[in-house]
């Protein structure tokens, strides 16, 4: 296998890249000035050094607190729990939040050997000191339902609101094409106008 | 911008990559062990210096000439003319064709200023002794038309016979969903059965 080929193997595996959109990216990188291709590989040489787990809330972050843990105006009495530190990325996008995080790493499935044992849930524990509010923002699937309803539990002692993401149609979305789960949960959820 | 950012962005430049992609692809080696990225850096770095373009018909090779044109089973008499190298890649894994590759570089397209002076019509013009067929394997669009009746009205003078693809639905398609001109290209293409 020559280089281009080794090269395209090691693109396919990363997630949503497919064996020919492997290709085009590397076909690009070979068309591009070899600039591209040098700071692409600083950057990936790097990228383990300077970024690392943030040790409250589990991002991932430059400095040890991270800047949301670390930023007085964020509120620390709400906690938002979610399954990986790329969430913790795609709602700080959306600014709508100004509490903190929690990153569980990971979601409870039996099948796949991952109990609540494997989840940074005892670090959770740990810091409920003055918290509020703890708002569970894992996804509307069967791992995230569980996680959900265990944490639930796990938590109905403390004298905290738990709550979690309103699930139904996504805004935009046409009533014909929504799956009938989502339907059903839309009805459940409805809100007062 | 910190370093995992400065990786977002760059990833999100490469073709058919998102800023949601790029994220997601990121934290997939960050959470993966720092094997990976060393891996691909090191792919990175050498990349350019591994691989050049075949001074025959312009594929990207690690040995000049490519193993296609120095391959003594393949058809010197057959070229296939592609718009750029990876077209090659595609057409190799198909098997259907045992010739021989000319890559012109880009496809004639006045209003991106790329003329027929910018490809590599002339060294195509170098290669055609003992040649007797030039098919031209170009996408069926405005920019590809215009450069396979370009090439048609430059070769005719040579005793060489010029084909193209042909065009018309894709194996699988459905006629309900297929546009008017691809439709009306099956027409005009329709084979005797």
């Amino acid at each position: 296998m020559n280089a281009l080929d080794r090269l395209v193997t090691l693109f396919s595996k990363l997630p949503g890249i497919g064996k020919k959109s492997a290709g085009r990216i590397v076909y690009h990188i070979l068309d591009s000035s070899p600039a591209l291709a040098h700071t692409l590989a600083k950057e990936l040489t790097t990228l383990h050094q300077a970024i690392r787990r943030c040790g409250t809330c589990g991002g991932f972050t430059e400095a040890d607190p991270c800047n949301v843990c670390s930023d007085p105006n964020r509120d620390k009495s709400i906690i938002c729990v979610i399954e990986n530190a790329q969430d913790m990325r795609i709602i700080e996008e959306g600014r709508e939040f100004s509490g903190v995080y929690h990153v569980l790493g990971g979601l409870i499935a039996p099948l796949e050997g991952v109990s609540p044992a494997n989840l940074s849930i005892d670090k959770l524990l740990n810091r409920l000191d003055g918290v509020k509010e703890i708002i569970l923002a894992l996804n509307p699937t069967v791992e995230g339902d569980t996680t959900a309803l265990y944490l639930q539990k796990t938590l109905k002692n403390y004298q905290i609101e738990i709550t979690r993401l309103a699930s139904g149609m996504p805004v935009g979305g046409n009533i014909e094409y929504i799956d009938k789960l989502t339907l059903s949960r839309s009805f459940r959820g409805r809100i007062k106008i």
